[in-house]
Protein backbone atom coordinates (compact mmCIF):
# COMPACT_ATOMS: atom_id res chain seq x y z
CA UNK A 1 0.00 0.00 0.00
CA UNK A 2 1.43 3.59 -0.99
CA UNK A 3 0.39 5.69 1.59
CA UNK A 4 1.21 8.95 0.10
CA UNK A 5 -1.07 8.05 -2.78
CA UNK A 6 -3.82 7.22 -0.55
CA UNK A 7 -3.58 10.38 1.18
CA UNK A 8 -3.48 12.08 -2.20
CA UNK A 9 -6.46 10.57 -3.31
CA UNK A 10 -8.37 11.03 0.13
CA UNK A 11 -7.16 15.02 -0.37
CA UNK A 12 -8.99 15.34 -3.41
CA UNK A 13 -12.21 13.54 -2.46
CA UNK A 14 -12.49 15.51 0.67
CA UNK A 15 -12.27 18.65 -1.56
CA UNK A 16 -14.55 17.28 -3.81
CA UNK A 17 -17.20 17.34 -1.20
CA UNK A 18 -17.09 21.55 -1.47
CA UNK A 19 -18.79 21.07 -5.08
CA UNK A 20 -21.70 20.36 -2.46
CA UNK A 21 -21.52 24.71 -1.79
CA UNK A 22 -21.44 25.72 -5.09
CA UNK A 23 -24.98 27.45 -5.77
CA UNK A 24 -26.36 27.38 -9.19
CA UNK A 25 -29.09 30.08 -10.64
CA UNK A 26 -31.46 26.91 -11.81
CA UNK A 27 -34.01 26.22 -8.36
CA UNK A 28 -35.07 22.84 -7.73
CA UNK A 29 -38.44 22.28 -9.23
CA UNK A 30 -40.16 22.92 -5.99
CA UNK A 31 -38.80 25.89 -6.15
CA UNK A 32 -37.48 26.27 -2.42
CA UNK A 33 -33.94 27.04 -3.13
CA UNK A 34 -31.08 26.95 -5.84
CA UNK A 35 -29.54 23.87 -6.52
CA UNK A 36 -25.95 23.17 -5.82
CA UNK A 37 -23.36 21.83 -8.98
CA UNK A 38 -23.09 18.24 -6.58
CA UNK A 39 -26.71 17.50 -7.57
CA UNK A 40 -27.07 19.08 -10.48
CA UNK A 41 -24.30 16.75 -12.01
CA UNK A 42 -26.03 13.62 -10.11
CA UNK A 43 -28.99 14.78 -12.08
CA UNK A 44 -27.08 15.25 -15.40
CA UNK A 45 -25.98 10.91 -14.43
CA UNK A 46 -29.51 10.29 -14.41
CA UNK A 47 -30.46 12.51 -17.53
CA UNK A 48 -27.83 10.46 -19.67
CA UNK A 49 -28.64 7.53 -18.51
CA UNK A 50 -32.86 8.04 -19.31
CA UNK A 51 -32.33 9.71 -22.21
CA UNK A 52 -29.07 7.25 -23.74
CA UNK A 53 -31.27 6.14 -26.67
CA UNK A 54 -31.47 10.23 -28.14
CA UNK A 55 -28.01 10.58 -29.22
CA UNK A 56 -27.15 10.68 -32.49
CA UNK A 57 -23.41 8.87 -32.53
CA UNK A 58 -22.54 6.01 -30.67
CA UNK A 59 -20.93 6.64 -27.54
CA UNK A 60 -18.55 5.34 -24.73
CA UNK A 61 -21.05 5.47 -22.08
CA UNK A 62 -19.26 4.93 -19.36
CA UNK A 63 -16.56 7.54 -20.24
CA UNK A 64 -20.09 10.26 -20.52
CA UNK A 65 -20.56 9.51 -16.99
CA UNK A 66 -17.57 10.19 -15.89
CA UNK A 67 -17.43 13.40 -18.07
CA UNK A 68 -20.46 14.25 -16.20
CA UNK A 69 -19.35 13.64 -12.42
CA UNK A 70 -15.70 15.75 -13.37
CA UNK A 71 -17.01 18.31 -15.31
CA UNK A 72 -17.99 21.08 -12.65
CA UNK A 73 -15.89 20.19 -10.29
CA UNK A 74 -13.87 23.85 -11.45
CA UNK A 75 -16.27 25.48 -10.16
CA UNK A 76 -14.53 24.79 -6.49
CA UNK A 77 -12.20 27.94 -7.47
CA UNK A 78 -13.95 28.84 -9.99
CA UNK A 79 -17.65 29.14 -9.23
CA UNK A 80 -20.67 28.59 -11.21
CA UNK A 81 -20.57 30.88 -14.06
CA UNK A 82 -24.09 31.61 -15.50
CA UNK A 83 -24.95 30.70 -18.75
CA UNK A 84 -25.84 34.20 -19.35
CA UNK A 85 -23.52 36.21 -17.77
CA UNK A 86 -21.56 37.74 -20.38
CA UNK A 87 -18.70 39.31 -18.40
CA UNK A 88 -18.53 36.41 -16.02
CA UNK A 89 -18.20 34.04 -19.60
CA UNK A 90 -15.23 36.42 -20.75
CA UNK A 91 -12.74 35.21 -17.69
CA UNK A 92 -13.86 32.23 -17.17
CA UNK A 93 -11.83 30.04 -18.94
CA UNK A 94 -9.16 31.43 -17.28
CA UNK A 95 -10.57 31.02 -13.73
CA UNK A 96 -11.44 27.31 -14.61
CA UNK A 97 -7.89 26.29 -15.88
CA UNK A 98 -6.19 27.53 -12.94
CA UNK A 99 -8.93 25.69 -10.70
CA UNK A 100 -8.23 22.73 -12.73
CA UNK A 101 -4.77 22.92 -12.04
CA UNK A 102 -4.92 23.25 -8.17
CA UNK A 103 -7.84 20.71 -7.96
CA UNK A 104 -7.13 17.65 -10.33
CA UNK A 105 -3.08 18.35 -8.81
CA UNK A 106 -4.30 17.20 -5.28
CA UNK A 107 -4.40 13.64 -7.31
CA UNK A 108 -1.67 11.52 -8.10
CA UNK A 109 -0.45 12.11 -11.35
CA UNK A 110 -2.17 9.15 -13.11
CA UNK A 111 -5.13 10.33 -11.58
CA UNK A 112 -4.50 14.09 -12.45
CA UNK A 113 -3.78 13.31 -15.98
CA UNK A 114 -7.08 11.03 -16.39
CA UNK A 115 -9.36 13.36 -14.42
CA UNK A 116 -8.18 16.87 -16.14
CA UNK A 117 -8.39 15.03 -19.76
CA UNK A 118 -12.35 14.58 -19.18
CA UNK A 119 -12.99 17.97 -17.94
CA UNK A 120 -11.12 19.22 -21.18
CA UNK A 121 -12.78 16.74 -23.15
CA UNK A 122 -16.06 18.15 -22.08
CA UNK A 123 -15.07 21.86 -22.39
CA UNK A 124 -13.54 21.26 -26.32
CA UNK A 125 -16.63 19.52 -27.04
CA UNK A 126 -15.10 17.76 -30.19
CA UNK A 127 -15.88 14.02 -29.12
CA UNK A 128 -18.84 12.22 -29.73
CA UNK A 129 -18.84 11.74 -25.82
CA UNK A 130 -18.63 15.34 -24.97
CA UNK A 131 -21.23 16.31 -27.32
CA UNK A 132 -24.14 14.13 -26.01
CA UNK A 133 -22.64 15.43 -22.77
CA UNK A 134 -23.05 18.88 -22.95
CA UNK A 135 -26.20 18.57 -25.04
CA UNK A 136 -27.46 17.01 -21.47
CA UNK A 137 -25.86 19.77 -19.40
CA UNK A 138 -27.54 22.33 -21.23
CA UNK A 139 -31.38 20.14 -21.61
CA UNK A 140 -31.61 19.43 -17.61
CA UNK A 141 -31.81 23.48 -17.00
CA UNK A 142 -34.57 23.50 -19.33
CA UNK A 143 -36.25 20.33 -18.23
CA UNK A 144 -36.13 22.12 -14.60
CA UNK A 145 -36.95 25.28 -15.67
CA UNK A 146 -40.33 23.38 -17.31
CA UNK A 147 -41.31 21.91 -14.19
CA UNK A 148 -41.05 25.42 -12.63
CA UNK A 149 -43.22 27.38 -15.24
CA UNK A 150 -40.16 29.96 -16.17
CA UNK A 151 -37.67 29.58 -13.90
CA UNK A 152 -34.29 31.22 -14.63
CA UNK A 153 -35.79 32.94 -17.64
CA UNK A 154 -38.05 34.46 -16.31
CA UNK A 155 -35.75 35.92 -13.38
CA UNK A 156 -32.92 36.62 -15.55
CA UNK A 157 -34.26 37.35 -18.74
CA UNK A 158 -32.09 36.16 -21.41
CA UNK A 159 -33.12 37.48 -24.88
CA UNK A 160 -34.55 34.60 -27.33
CA UNK A 161 -31.53 34.31 -29.55
CA UNK A 162 -29.17 34.16 -25.71
CA UNK A 163 -31.05 30.60 -25.16
CA UNK A 164 -31.15 29.09 -28.74
CA UNK A 165 -27.77 29.68 -28.99
CA UNK A 166 -27.42 28.22 -25.45
CA UNK A 167 -29.36 25.37 -25.96
CA UNK A 168 -27.69 24.64 -29.77
CA UNK A 169 -25.31 21.77 -28.93
CA UNK A 170 -29.34 19.86 -28.29
CA UNK A 171 -30.10 20.28 -31.67
CA UNK A 172 -26.85 18.88 -33.30
CA UNK A 173 -26.29 16.22 -30.71
CA UNK A 174 -29.92 15.00 -29.37
CA UNK A 175 -31.89 15.82 -32.64
CA UNK A 176 -34.95 14.41 -31.45
CA UNK A 177 -35.12 16.22 -28.19
CA UNK A 178 -34.94 19.59 -30.84
CA UNK A 179 -38.69 20.24 -31.50
CA UNK A 180 -39.60 19.99 -27.94
CA UNK A 181 -36.64 22.51 -27.13
CA UNK A 182 -37.57 24.98 -30.10
CA UNK A 183 -41.12 24.77 -28.48
CA UNK A 184 -40.53 25.54 -25.00
CA UNK A 185 -38.60 28.53 -26.01
CA UNK A 186 -40.38 29.15 -28.74
CA UNK A 187 -43.69 29.06 -26.59
CA UNK A 188 -42.01 31.28 -23.36
CA UNK A 189 -40.59 33.92 -25.50
CA UNK A 190 -44.27 34.55 -27.73
CA UNK A 191 -46.49 34.58 -24.67
CA UNK A 192 -47.22 38.17 -22.79
CA UNK A 193 -46.35 36.08 -19.61
CA UNK A 194 -43.73 33.96 -20.57
CA UNK A 195 -45.64 30.59 -19.72
CA UNK A 196 -44.47 27.70 -22.14
CA UNK A 197 -47.61 26.34 -22.47
CA UNK A 198 -48.55 22.95 -23.12
CA UNK A 199 -45.60 20.77 -24.40
CA UNK B 1 -40.84 10.71 -31.99
CA UNK B 2 -43.34 8.84 -29.34
CA UNK B 3 -44.42 11.66 -27.62
CA UNK B 4 -45.96 9.43 -24.65
CA UNK B 5 -42.65 7.29 -23.91
CA UNK B 6 -40.54 10.96 -23.76
CA UNK B 7 -43.17 12.34 -21.45
CA UNK B 8 -42.46 9.52 -19.11
CA UNK B 9 -38.76 10.38 -18.96
CA UNK B 10 -39.75 13.63 -18.17
CA UNK B 11 -41.79 12.56 -15.56
CA UNK B 12 -39.17 10.13 -13.82
CA UNK B 13 -36.23 13.13 -14.20
CA UNK B 14 -38.92 15.55 -12.68
CA UNK B 15 -39.70 13.11 -9.85
CA UNK B 16 -35.58 12.45 -9.74
CA UNK B 17 -35.08 16.31 -8.70
CA UNK B 18 -37.13 15.33 -4.89
CA UNK B 19 -33.87 13.54 -4.24
CA UNK B 20 -32.46 16.53 -3.25
CA UNK B 21 -34.14 16.74 -0.57
CA UNK B 22 -34.09 13.73 1.13
CA UNK B 23 -31.46 14.31 3.86
CA UNK B 24 -28.92 12.22 5.31
CA UNK B 25 -27.26 11.91 8.69
CA UNK B 26 -24.17 12.45 7.14
CA UNK B 27 -22.83 16.30 7.56
CA UNK B 28 -20.48 18.22 4.83
CA UNK B 29 -17.15 18.35 5.98
CA UNK B 30 -16.85 21.50 6.83
CA UNK B 31 -19.69 20.82 9.18
CA UNK B 32 -22.23 23.52 8.00
CA UNK B 33 -25.28 20.99 6.63
CA UNK B 34 -26.35 17.72 6.46
CA UNK B 35 -25.42 15.99 3.10
CA UNK B 36 -28.83 15.16 0.89
CA UNK B 37 -28.72 11.54 -1.05
CA UNK B 38 -28.55 13.26 -4.72
CA UNK B 39 -24.89 15.02 -3.83
CA UNK B 40 -24.13 12.13 -1.93
CA UNK B 41 -24.81 10.00 -4.78
CA UNK B 42 -22.62 12.15 -6.91
CA UNK B 43 -19.63 12.07 -4.72
CA UNK B 44 -20.01 7.91 -4.71
CA UNK B 45 -19.50 8.07 -8.44
CA UNK B 46 -15.96 10.69 -8.03
CA UNK B 47 -15.07 8.28 -5.35
CA UNK B 48 -15.50 4.95 -7.44
CA UNK B 49 -13.61 7.10 -10.09
CA UNK B 50 -10.98 7.59 -7.96
CA UNK B 51 -10.21 4.48 -6.00
CA UNK B 52 -11.22 1.84 -8.53
CA UNK B 53 -7.67 0.17 -8.99
CA UNK B 54 -8.47 -0.80 -5.49
CA UNK B 55 -11.49 -3.14 -6.46
CA UNK B 56 -10.37 -7.01 -5.64
CA UNK B 57 -11.83 -8.11 -8.50
CA UNK B 58 -12.42 -6.70 -12.39
CA UNK B 59 -16.42 -5.25 -12.78
CA UNK B 60 -17.93 -3.78 -15.40
CA UNK B 61 -17.33 -0.08 -14.29
CA UNK B 62 -20.03 1.83 -16.41
CA UNK B 63 -22.76 -0.60 -14.08
CA UNK B 64 -20.46 0.04 -11.32
CA UNK B 65 -21.75 3.82 -11.97
CA UNK B 66 -25.27 3.75 -13.20
CA UNK B 67 -25.78 1.74 -9.56
CA UNK B 68 -23.97 4.35 -7.87
CA UNK B 69 -26.71 7.06 -9.75
CA UNK B 70 -29.48 4.68 -9.25
CA UNK B 71 -29.42 3.04 -5.92
CA UNK B 72 -30.55 5.60 -3.82
CA UNK B 73 -33.61 7.03 -5.90
CA UNK B 74 -35.96 4.96 -3.68
CA UNK B 75 -35.27 7.43 -0.85
CA UNK B 76 -37.50 9.54 -2.58
CA UNK B 77 -41.22 7.63 -0.91
CA UNK B 78 -38.77 5.21 1.60
CA UNK B 79 -36.19 8.21 3.40
CA UNK B 80 -32.94 7.81 3.95
CA UNK B 81 -33.12 4.85 6.81
CA UNK B 82 -29.64 5.70 8.69
CA UNK B 83 -27.24 2.50 9.12
CA UNK B 84 -27.46 2.39 12.82
CA UNK B 85 -31.31 3.01 12.85
CA UNK B 86 -32.25 -0.55 14.39
CA UNK B 87 -35.85 -0.38 13.91
CA UNK B 88 -36.10 1.49 10.82
CA UNK B 89 -33.53 -1.12 9.36
CA UNK B 90 -36.55 -3.94 10.22
CA UNK B 91 -39.36 -1.72 7.99
CA UNK B 92 -36.86 -0.53 5.02
CA UNK B 93 -36.56 -3.59 2.60
CA UNK B 94 -40.57 -3.59 2.06
CA UNK B 95 -40.43 0.55 2.20
CA UNK B 96 -38.17 0.34 -0.62
CA UNK B 97 -39.76 -1.98 -2.60
CA UNK B 98 -43.42 -0.41 -3.18
CA UNK B 99 -41.12 2.86 -3.40
CA UNK B 100 -38.81 1.12 -6.43
CA UNK B 101 -42.10 0.41 -8.02
CA UNK B 102 -43.69 3.43 -8.20
CA UNK B 103 -40.95 5.52 -8.99
CA UNK B 104 -39.54 3.36 -11.80
CA UNK B 105 -42.80 2.73 -12.92
CA UNK B 106 -43.17 6.39 -13.97
CA UNK B 107 -40.58 5.23 -17.00
CA UNK B 108 -41.50 3.35 -20.23
CA UNK B 109 -41.44 -0.75 -19.67
CA UNK B 110 -37.92 -1.03 -20.84
CA UNK B 111 -36.48 1.44 -18.70
CA UNK B 112 -38.11 0.89 -15.71
CA UNK B 113 -36.68 -3.11 -16.03
CA UNK B 114 -33.08 -1.47 -16.78
CA UNK B 115 -32.90 0.81 -13.45
CA UNK B 116 -35.08 -1.28 -11.11
CA UNK B 117 -32.42 -4.03 -11.96
CA UNK B 118 -29.72 -1.84 -11.18
CA UNK B 119 -31.43 -0.75 -7.73
CA UNK B 120 -32.00 -4.93 -7.07
CA UNK B 121 -28.38 -6.10 -7.81
CA UNK B 122 -27.01 -3.25 -5.49
CA UNK B 123 -29.18 -3.90 -2.59
CA UNK B 124 -28.42 -7.83 -3.09
CA UNK B 125 -24.74 -7.65 -3.30
CA UNK B 126 -23.99 -10.70 -5.23
CA UNK B 127 -22.38 -9.27 -8.32
CA UNK B 128 -18.37 -7.94 -8.36
CA UNK B 129 -20.06 -4.85 -9.17
CA UNK B 130 -22.67 -4.25 -6.21
CA UNK B 131 -19.98 -5.49 -3.66
CA UNK B 132 -17.49 -2.90 -5.21
CA UNK B 133 -20.44 -0.08 -4.77
CA UNK B 134 -21.32 -1.26 -1.82
CA UNK B 135 -18.20 -0.83 -0.33
CA UNK B 136 -17.88 2.66 -1.82
CA UNK B 137 -21.19 3.31 -0.34
CA UNK B 138 -19.46 2.86 3.33
CA UNK B 139 -16.28 3.75 2.53
CA UNK B 140 -17.33 7.45 1.56
CA UNK B 141 -19.36 8.68 4.94
CA UNK B 142 -16.09 6.95 7.00
CA UNK B 143 -14.16 9.45 4.91
CA UNK B 144 -16.26 12.44 5.44
CA UNK B 145 -16.74 11.33 9.36
CA UNK B 146 -12.71 11.23 9.22
CA UNK B 147 -12.95 14.85 7.98
CA UNK B 148 -14.91 16.10 10.46
CA UNK B 149 -12.98 14.57 13.44
CA UNK B 150 -15.81 11.72 14.47
CA UNK B 151 -18.87 13.05 12.79
CA UNK B 152 -21.89 11.13 12.70
CA UNK B 153 -20.64 8.44 15.10
CA UNK B 154 -19.84 11.31 17.81
CA UNK B 155 -23.22 11.94 17.63
CA UNK B 156 -25.10 8.88 16.97
CA UNK B 157 -22.79 6.51 19.32
CA UNK B 158 -23.35 3.33 17.49
CA UNK B 159 -20.74 0.55 19.31
CA UNK B 160 -17.48 -0.41 18.27
CA UNK B 161 -19.74 -4.28 16.72
CA UNK B 162 -22.05 -2.19 14.95
CA UNK B 163 -19.71 -0.06 12.87
CA UNK B 164 -17.18 -3.05 12.07
CA UNK B 165 -20.58 -4.97 10.97
CA UNK B 166 -21.66 -1.59 8.77
CA UNK B 167 -18.06 -1.45 7.38
CA UNK B 168 -17.39 -5.09 6.25
CA UNK B 169 -18.17 -4.82 2.53
CA UNK B 170 -14.76 -2.39 2.18
CA UNK B 171 -13.20 -5.55 3.99
CA UNK B 172 -14.22 -7.88 1.71
CA UNK B 173 -14.00 -5.75 -2.03
CA UNK B 174 -11.62 -3.03 -1.24
CA UNK B 175 -9.43 -5.11 0.96
CA UNK B 176 -6.39 -2.89 0.34
CA UNK B 177 -8.08 -0.04 2.10
CA UNK B 178 -9.51 -2.02 5.25
CA UNK B 179 -5.91 -1.26 7.45
CA UNK B 180 -7.52 2.19 7.18
CA UNK B 181 -10.95 1.51 7.80
CA UNK B 182 -9.73 -0.89 10.96
CA UNK B 183 -7.54 2.09 12.49
CA UNK B 184 -10.00 4.60 11.90
CA UNK B 185 -12.33 2.25 13.94
CA UNK B 186 -9.84 1.44 16.82
CA UNK B 187 -8.41 4.92 17.14
CA UNK B 188 -12.03 6.30 17.34
CA UNK B 189 -13.56 4.14 19.90
CA UNK B 190 -9.95 3.40 22.42
CA UNK B 191 -9.63 6.73 22.71
CA UNK B 192 -11.81 8.79 25.76
CA UNK B 193 -12.93 11.60 23.37
CA UNK B 194 -13.63 9.72 20.38
CA UNK B 195 -11.03 11.08 18.00
CA UNK B 196 -9.35 9.36 14.85
CA UNK B 197 -5.78 10.56 15.90
CA UNK B 198 -3.55 10.21 13.34
CA UNK B 199 -4.49 7.96 9.95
Amino acid sequence: MDHDRLSRQRAFLAEGDKLKKILRRTMLTDGSRRENSAEHSWHLILTAMVLREYAIEPVNFERVLQMLAAHDLVEIDADDTFAYDVEGNRTRAERERRAAQRLFGLLPDDLDTELRSLWEEFDAQRTPEARFANAVDRLQPLLQNLATRGGTWRIYKPTRDQVFQRMDPVRTALPALWPLVQRAIENFFSSPEGSFGDL
